[in-house]
């Protein structure tokens, strides 16, 4: 059985919304950051990052919620999570999730995380000041450019659709209001209507 | 015909290679970053970050390097550059490029890039002083955990390799001693003796 290592309020949720629309059998392990767990040496095991999601397989240990996405949808090709036998297609759906992970997650990290790149706390403070500028800008170039609407990918329900509604929880706390990006509004609302968006959510609460 | 859009010293130069390495039928374009060709209008259609790489093919076009590196290895699978019909193994090879791109060009970024998360000049310093630790922490933890070598995956040659070994390039100019990574080392070896690395490479310079 598949066994995602997941923290609350991180984008381990997207792995864990694609795992229940999968279908897929599976168990969860918190990892709790409040006593940073993630940088214990029984976690540092699992992934040396020491970040969350992982999964474990059968097979191994993935990370990196991109891979991990598209892990799920290739190995649930019933539940149909992604264009798997179109190559254009499927690195269409790689590139949104790159740009989420290598773009609008970094942005939003030098709010709380400003600490991986500088140290001095001018330069710490000075980052998060900018947060809600380059959240907002990346969110403004999904809005107007990127989520074809309804879901990210047009009519399809892809694995992009999880891990943009995860960062897009983000958006209060950096000080960006969602209200300015109605395609983003009208995806959480229909994401929200999931069952397995709503079992996942739950079963992160819990 | 696929056509790239690169810059000099950018990591395009890993999905040139390849290009190179499937035998791919493509031509390029220069974006010339000195005069901020990539903020211009004209590159502007082409994609809409500002950024490179991007390749146009007959569909539309790609960007963000992990998933342009899949397109190729799955559009020419005659060339073997990804595990193609195994998702465990194509997940690993997703997971470390993603690695590439959220973690190790972003620690990168911070030397030159600064400005794209923090206004202040001490602030933009001190991420500065900071990239040698914080690239030299990514490429020990490469180099211990993640490459197996010879190749990133084994023994077997991926589109793993042309990425590590583009942002390997810029460690000298990062101020972090590649000498301190063997296996790292050895891989630019064997990169720098491959046909395709060398046409590439000739290429962007030329």
């Amino acid at each position: 059985m598949l066994k995602l290592f997941f923290a609350s309020n991180t984008c381990a949720l997207a792995s864990q919304i694609a795992l229940e629309e999968a279908a897929a059998p599976y168990e969860t392990v918190r990892v709790d950051f409040r006593t940073n767990e993630q940088r214990k040496p029984e976690y540092l095991a699992v992934n040396p990052k020491g970040r969350v999601p992982a999964l474990v397989t059968s097979r191994g240990i993935l990370t990196e919620t991109p891979a991990i996405l598209a892990f799920v949808a290739q190995s649930f090709p019933a539940a149909r999570l992604a264009p798997l036998d179109d190559p254009y297609e499927f690195a269409r759906v790689q590139a949104f999730n790159s740009y989420l992970c290598s773009t609008v997650h970094v942005a939003h990290a030098h709010r709380l995380r400003g600490s991986r790149w500088a140290d001095d706390p001018v330069a710490i403070a000075d980052m998060q000041r900018k947060v809600p500028t380059t959240v907002g800008d990346c969110f403004e170039l999904i809005e107007t450019a990127m989520l074809q609407g309804p879901w990210v990918m047009g009519d399809r329900y892809t694995v992009c659709d999880p891990y943009l509604f995860t960062l897009s929880q983000w958006l209060d706390g950096d000080g960006v209001d969602v209200k300015r990006f109605p395609k983003v509004v009208e995806l959480q609302q229909r994401m929200n209507a999931r069952p397995a968006v709503q079992r996942a959510l739950a079963a992160q609460r819990a």
